[in-house]
């Protein structure tokens, strides 16, 4: 393995699949472990995701080479203050954090001569949260988004690529705004906007939420479980990339109302030509690997789990 | 089976799928057939989908006992002019549009003495479309709701009924405009919604499309799929409930930017506590078996397919 002891801080589903990750890889590892809530340690221990769970974040992270911040974002200033004073020299501090400017722009200046800072995203996840929650294959064929400074040695750039290359992932680098921008587009609005739409189900009155429930059809039963997300770290996602997705919304505002309004007019052509040009771009995801192309995600009609 | 002879008018996927489940429940139904496109036709014949495609929707659904429109809900008028003079007396006459006043409004006035009408909305489908895009399951546990009018002659109505029931569904009768209020909420309003936000990010151009198709993390990879769906089929969804649609797209952009501004105010308790509301009625639907629990659809991390 690239680190012979790796300390994960925070113990939900990306940190469960991280460790199990790990252990496919090199059963040889040291995993250190550390979260604040009771229940996710006793989880945690009964899963045997960290070979010993520690009772502060730098208690776990000392002596570790590699440690991996994998809590909600707003969390990480508060830890780096408790982690950087112990980590030893050339050890890497990284985390998994779904937006990098805010993290660089709050983390950055923490750190210490002697140490790396390099942030990372895997883009990796399900709807469900928790230790129990996490699986090795978690990050197999996904993405993983490291976005250094300028200043960062390339060795630790390497160990840290050829870490999540172990993991199952392919890893690219990019600016930290960029990152920020895309995901806005490819995450982040999509998911305040399917949670938007399912808090219009559950407030119409004149619809039940058990009508809405029973006749959820293929369109809002997918917005449903994009809006099962972990609620804290959507929360701190939001409140972190507040001004690119705030762009991309209103971008996508504009074009909702000139939907709308051909629906209005009834411009049945421009409807046409628009749901035209958006089956391309599901076809290149397909393409790519990133999806199934099975119809329905390969739902199975009876007796689903 | 509850009828002898079944005119399918429309060879898609929801055809191909009843043809395939009529035949699972009992081989000797003897099933007609129409579509207007020559190349549906001849994917149609290949499947075996019909003992015999005809001509005109008029020579197909004469002598049948059951007559389904599943083409889009805009053709059904003229289809209608062309069969309705055709029907035996005790025929009825259905379809699978996934509007239903607009349907009741066009066809219902064209209908003659002697035959029955009864509109009718399988809630089943996939993003992929055509004769081989269809299979027999499609409708397994899935609900059909059928949205007669008053005068309807119960025995025409319990046949269908037994009908659908045979091909899998669950029947419910609801009245049409209430039907299209709450498939506003659960299927109209997302789709256009996922169509939208694909489009966004088509139009974008400091992003390319290269690498939203690269970085499509969960989420935005949802909305293409739905996005995938037949264009003509939605384009004539949002042009005949043209009202629901625009009423519930005016609760969501209310929604959305009551959300938008608890972003850019730093509102974290209001994101908070509305993402953990939206968590709730997914659960829902995954008790009432509308969707599979299985962490990100069951999506196999490699080898897709």
């Amino acid at each position: 393995m690239h680190y012979q002891r790796i300390a994960l801080i925070g113990m939900g589903l990306v940190a469960s699949s991280m460790s199990q990750a790990i252990r496919r890889h090199d059963k040889g590892v040291e995993i250190a472990g550390f979260t604040r809530s009771a229940e996710t340690r006793e989880k945690a221990e009964r899963l045997g995701l960290a070979d010993r769970m520690f009772d502060s974040p730098g208690e776990a992270a000392a002596d570790a080479d590699l440690v991996v911040l994998c809590t909600p974002v707003c969390s990480f200033e508060g830890l780096a203050r408790e982690i950087v004073p112990r980590l030893k020299p050339g050890a890497t501090l990284s985390d998994v954090g779904s937006v990098k400017a805010h993290v660089a722009r709050i983390v950055g200046p923490l750190m210490s001569d002697g140490v790396h800072f390099i942030p990372a995203h895997p883009l990796a996840g399900t709807e469900n949260s928790g230790p129990e929650a996490g699986f090795a294959e978690l990050f197999d064929n996904r993405w993983c988004i490291l976005t250094p400074d300028q200043e960062v040695k390339a060795e630790a750039l390497a160990r840290l690529t050829g870490f999540w290359e172990s993991l199952g992932a392919n890893v690219e680098v990019m600016d930290p705004a960029r990152h920020d921008t895309v995901l806005a587009v490819t995450s982040h609005a999509p998911h305040l906007i399917a949670y938007t739409m399912v808090g219009v189900a559950d407030h119409l009155r004149r619809i039940t939420k058990s009508e809405v429930i029973k006749y959820s059809a293929a369109g809002f039963r997918d917005f449903t479980r994009i809006a099962a997300s972990d609620p804290v770290m959507w929360r701190d996602v939001f409140l972190t990339n507040k001004d690119a997705t705030i762009e991309i919304l209103g971008r996508f505002t504009e074009e909702l109302f000139a939907l709308q309004r051909a629906i209005r007019s009834g411009d049945g052509e421009m409807l046409q030509q628009y749901f035209e040009r958006t089956r391309a771009i599901r076809q290149g995801i397909v393409e790519a690997g990133q999806d199934t192309g099975e119809s329905d995600f390969g739902r199975r009609p009876r007796g689903e789990n």
